[in-house]
């Protein structure tokens, strides 16, 4: 297993992270359990921001639909980031912690007028607009509220990156945004400048997820560029602000070589700059919108191991504390990853097991397959790569309350995340008076 | 659309159930919306309770995972079933509901210590024990308690029901029960029976979900029969119950031709006294667990549309305000639905649509390639059999709020499940005192 971020073991043999011992952690605030290592997220920060918007004219623009928290909030501020938000719960969220509206995009596509009117009245930085229809709300609701906004138009470029059929975007049969090919991205240019409440910022693009090929980037740059020349031919409208959009790969599971946040730059930056001359446009901002590449390798999950399974001549199931509630991506994206024994790193794997979930479902696999030292129940599990798109994705199947989560960072751990209750569960559970249980006994009278 | 329960159209053309008008429902309590048709909830609980406990000496086993809530339990108990449970959190809710332990079986491949003891502590029914491990566990828990513990212990059978490949139980190769083929089904009942604490009762297994096919649970009824004949000649254990678990198929869209509820009990019950007879075995109760053929046909969910958007030549893709948050199957299984245009019933269909959640993810797609009538934004769309494994397994992905859920009847609606707010979003976030924004100007200190 790659040990990524600050993972490393210690004489004990135990997986330590931000300088804490996993199996203490297991131990202290229970499994399964969220563990974000500050120091690689906050890294992964600092490299987008130093290889876009140290470099030059760019904003970063962390994608909250990855895993979005108060404390999350905090970091991606503290880092110096931006915040792509895709619903009024996000929104919320960032308000909630105090988060600058100034540094606020908003997604969605199909945002709802209470959505467009709470980032209205919060006065977020942009809209990310996704069709026409969302433009006259928008300007509906902007000429009711006395506001001017500031927006990018989605674009779909048409382009396919090479990743998993659910989480392709940039298709043209896509239900985001507004095709080039098919007239329907000038006619939104030509309605947003029309509108008296809308000021057309830029444009904007996302190309799918976990994209382990940069040219896809270079290439959207053009697709985006060339129409903005059109755009510009036949509204006299210039682009200042260019949205790539997010996607960029991790390493998951072996073979994954996900390329490196400094070379996605270099490949975006000289591409833009090279397009705008082409198409004699000036250099407009360069807007990147990264989550996965973010806050999954700073996120590792763990587990107890419970029941132990051995069918002869089979398999072995060994079963965890979480699974498919915790972290759907197995079961709906077959997605693979890797993981290890925490309380037995120096001892040689030697044993193929299945990894599986404690849901009443047998779709609820973690890992088929994986070699692994000896097991026993209470041995500690740890799943790397797992910050993204699993707390955010959790559910309650089979009334499974959500795991903690918490930060570590130089020895020191802190919950982020408080773990449900199963009170949580029932919160909002009413029974009718007249479905509520009948004690009438004379003692009730 | 075929109109199920008590689902009828008025004279206004719009979608009614339990005598109450959809739109209006919509209007009054928000979209989306869980709406349980209560009288067809019942309805089909009767037709269970008909078909095998008033006609032989069984009982049935509601299986909360399928959808579960304390107003749920309420129902569950006034029409005389049992309920399972499969984790502490559904154990949790049916002591909250007061819902009576002496009908309480508790399910799972991975059940925690914790959640043993509070089965043990509540006085719940059976145990459905999983593996040789939970054996040992129960039995030192129920020691240390003074305790006796019934169980049934969960076997595989081998058999595989034609069904989604995600939903298989029977099959040797599973997380779940003690594999008869291996001989470690037989070790089971050894141990079981070696145990002080704990008083075998019966065997269980679940062949699979969704199941169209009646011979499959005929062959589970011999199988495990023939094996508890073998089970007494080795070990004198005589089977006073057998449990064949649930899976019987429902009506999702056009093709699906599920069984009736009374044939299954035609099926299950001549069968089990047949080959208790051929093994000169006493006539055990039977026990069923139905879940999806109560609860799925009995609930839709409505939605809004909001974008619409025409790709020519492509598609027409039409946003709703709910998704894949609310209803995972689609995603996770490829599940197919049908659905109507509630406030157009009389409106002939003429357009073929795909409705898209509002998820920022190509994947959130309800329904591909669906022929509606003419579609505008506010229309509301409703798509029927989703009481099942939609609640109990929607998330906050995107931070978006769950739904709410009302009962319908006799033109009563009712509020069970309070819609998720933004602050229930954030109720258990956290921000680390050192995270906390720094607003230290004079006037704070």
């Amino acid at each position: 297993m790659l040990l990524q971020g600050t993972m490393r073991v210690n004489d004990a043999g135990h997986l330590v992270i931000g300088d804490c011992d996993t199996v203490e952690l297991a131990r202290e605030f229970g499994t399964p359990l969220y563990v974000l290592d500050e120091q690689t997220f906050r890294a992964k920060c600092r490299a987008y921001y130093q290889a876009f918007t140290a470099k030059t004219n760019a904003d970063v623009i962390y994608a909250g639909k990855s895993l979005l928290t108060l404390a999350i909030c905090r970091l991606v501020e503290e880092e110096g980031l931006c915040l792509d938000v895709v619903s009024g719960g996000e929104l919320f969220t960032a308000i909630k912690a105090g988060f600058p509206m100034s540094r606020i995009y908003f997604h969605g596509n199909n945002k709802s007028v209470e959505e467009l009117l709470m980032g209205i009245e919060a006065g977020i930085h942009r809209f990310i607009v996704d069709n026409i229809r969302e433009l006259y709300l928008l300007q509906n609701l902007a000429s009711q509220k006395g506001r001017q906004v500031d927006i990018l138009l989605r674009l779909t470029p048409g382009i396919e990156a090479h990743t998993h059929d659910y989480i392709k975007t940039g298709q043209i049969d896509s239900k985001f945004g507004l095709a080039i090919a098919t007239g329907q991205a000038m006619e939104g240019v030509r309605e947003a400048l029309r509108l008296t409440n809308i000021r057309l910022r830029g444009l904007h693009c996302h190309i799918g997820s976990q994209i382990f090929e940069l040219e896809p980037y270079a290439d959207a740059a053009r697709i985006l560029l060339q129409f903005a020349r059109e755009a510009k031919d036949a509204t006299g409208w210039e682009i200042e602000e260019l949205n790539l959009g997010g996607g960029l790969g991790i390493y998951y599971a072996e073979g994954d070589r996900p390329p490196e946040i400094a070379d996605l730059a270099e490949t975006i930056i000289p591409a833009v700059h090279k397009y705008a001359r082409e198409f004699s446009l000036p250099v407009p901002k360069i807007l990147v919108e990264p989550g996965r590449s973010i806050a999954g390798p700073s996120g590792i999950t763990l587990y107890t191991v419970g029941t132990i399974k051995t069918i002869p001549g089979i398999r072995t199931y060994v079963s965890v504390d979480g699974g498919m509630t915790d972290n759907l991506r197995p079961a709906l994206y077959g997605a693979r990853y890797e993981a290890c024994v925490a309380n037995k790193m120096h001892m040689p794997s030697s044993h193929t097991v299945s990894l599986a979930g404690k849901c009443c479902e047998s779709g609820d696999m973690l890992i088929w397959d994986i070699i692994m030292p000896p097991l026993e129940p209470d041995d500690i599990i740890a799943v790397p790569s797992t910050g993204a798109y699993t707390y955010t994705m959790a559910s309650n199947y089979n009334r499974i309350p959500r795991p903690a989560m918490i930060t570590v960072l130089n020895g020191q751990a802190e919950l982020i995340l408080k773990r449900e209750s199963y009170d949580d569960l029932i919160r909002n559970d009413i029974i009718p008076e007249r479905l509520m249980r009948k004690v009438t006994t004379e003692a009730s009278k």
